[in-house]
């Protein structure tokens, strides 16, 4: 079997080789096949997004997905929130020495087949090898850049929040978190739970062409849709409501939650974003999102409230109320 | 001590806690704080350069730098030798669960030191926790985005090369690579030799404005400056001859290379530049090279000739002509 060597990221032949072999292989595009050291682009707008990620799950490969699949779903995610379209993103890769190379491919044919999806290109990347044992399998960072319409400049700082406005999720929470445990502690235990991990770019600019108060938008990842809730109240300085009975969650995912004693909220998402919509638009909103295929599931889950500004307030299915806390301490490492 | 603890990595209040005590503190400026996923930036040209790079230097700690010192300058390295002014950098931590905080601290210091003189600012991070023994210490990515005039389109693939045109090097080499080997495996031998890390984007800017012929550059890091030659050669076809007589190399890191058998051509260099001129400007080039802390040694140390397309050629210093080869396998592991 074919392993990665240390001399694939010398810089010198083997790394060339790596690079026309495989990256450039899959990744394909004019701007990376030029190969420089930077990427030459033209940008429409004065206005762009730029983010950055490092992804080290483990495992590495699990159901629905791998690390390669969260590497470009997440960026894109974290640039579509920000209200831009994402355009180009960098691939940076620290593979430990003796990785398989046939697994090396799996991970970039699915970075390049996500891509494409999200329409967007892969235009520099780097790799680096390291000593047996000095990383894990394999790490990889994403950057990536997407053009902002200045319209949509204040939907990453949530300064257009009013009170009344809802708050919208495209569906069931806490499935990647609790896919990676299962595959942890349960190697040879079949769930139907599977990674929401997906590119919402596509849902998210349905959103915004269709002319309807979009305030806010954060995706729910590492800390779960309860760190995404605390920020918002404590940064716009509002407060806000949850319906515990109204936010969806899959059957066996909220079984195997209660087996590990997790709350869902606070488990990691990859495919799930929190949106704050004006109060008229709401159910535009959430019907545009339904007929998208990351948001069947989509629902109402709350709203912004006058009182209790800066906490985040949740409503139980038993009927009490109590504070949504940040996340304290590490719930699940490696989740991303 | 205070270490680092996975906590540090989960999304929820440890996460935000290490943002405002230590990133936000050194690398301040209102993009960042602004603390959104994503950055948001305004360009004032169509035309951008884009790069990535992730740094897994083993020690992290060397004479005249560190890890840190290597994310920023290679990346500003990059941009700048596209033609590029560069602008923006991100910043992407994968830390060792308990590594000393006091260390961290010194490296982000560096880093916010080095954006300080490169005149960049650090736009936006990420940071990764992994289990104890999952990476060694500390890895870093950085990617960066630069303004390009559209007039410097042509540097980075060298498409303006004609025959005749002299090659320049901004001074010695080989002091990177010597210096993490002098590092690994002499911890208690003092040897004058320290890394030669550093922003090279002033003293390519000088150039850039000086309005003299510059048709190509590259910064001669993994491989050492063999490789930028043997890659140009072949990308641009064209044939180069170099003169060993003439390639500045310090006394010390000569004699090291000797001891362990290298040959400072194929060394890593992290703050060298190789340039390529055409001939009527090229002393003028040296002299405003020379004029820059990080361009004293600059030097001709070769040219661009008619025969041998496709090949790089060294005269060498006892009178014979040699081809330089790209290096094959690996020299010296995680250099950078």
């Amino acid at each position: 079997m074919k392993k990665v060597l240390l001399g694939h990221g010398s810089g010198g032949e083997l790394s060339h080789n790596l690079i026309s072999d495989l990256f450039i292989k899959y990744f394909k595009n004019p701007i990376l096949e030029a190969q420089t050291d930077s990427a030459l682009l033209e940008i429409s707008s004065k206005n762009i997004s730029f983010t950055t990620d490092s992804y080290v799950v483990d495992p590495i490969f699990f159901k629905g997905g791998n690390i390669g699949k969260l590497a470009i779903c997440g960026t894109v995610n974290d640039l579509a929130v920000s209200g831009a379209t994402p355009k180009y993103i960098s691939c940076s890769f620290i593979i430990e020495e003796g990785f398989s190379m046939t697994e090396l491919e799996t991970i970039v044919k699915t970075m390049a087949d996500e891509a494409k999806k999200a329409e967007i290109q892969i235009v520099t990347g780097d790799t680096k090898v390291v000593n047996k044992g000095k990383c894990d399998k394999i790490f990889i960072n994403t950057s990536g850049i997407g053009i902002l319409d200045a319209k949509h400049k204040e939907i990453s700082s949530g300064k257009n929040i009013a009170i009344g406005d809802k708050i919208l999720i495209n569906g069931d929470i806490a499935d990647h978190g609790m896919t990676i445990m299962a595959a942890r502690d349960f190697e040879n235990f079949t769930t139907n739970i599977s990674t929401d991990s997906a590119c919402l770019n596509h849902l998210i600019h349905e959103l915004l062409e269709a002319n309807i108060g979009i305030k806010f938008m954060r995706d729910a990842t590492r800390g779960g849709v309860a760190t995404v809730l605390c920020e918002l109240a404590k940064n716009a300085n509002i407060g806000l409501e949850i319906d515990e009975e109204n936010i969806p969650v899959n059957e066996s995912v909220k079984g195997l939650c209660e087996v590990f004693g997790f709350d869902p909220l606070y488990v990691a998402n990859e495919g799930k974003v929190i949106i704050v919509v004006d109060k008229k638009d709401s159910e535009k909103a959430i019907k545009i999102m339904q007929q998208n295929e990351f948001g069947k599931n989509s629902a109402i889950i709350g709203e912004i409230t006058e009182s209790n500004r800066g906490k985040a307030w949740l409503k139980t299915e038993i009927g009490g109320k109590r504070i949504i806390d940040m996340l304290a301490g590490e719930q699940l490492p490696r989740i991303c």
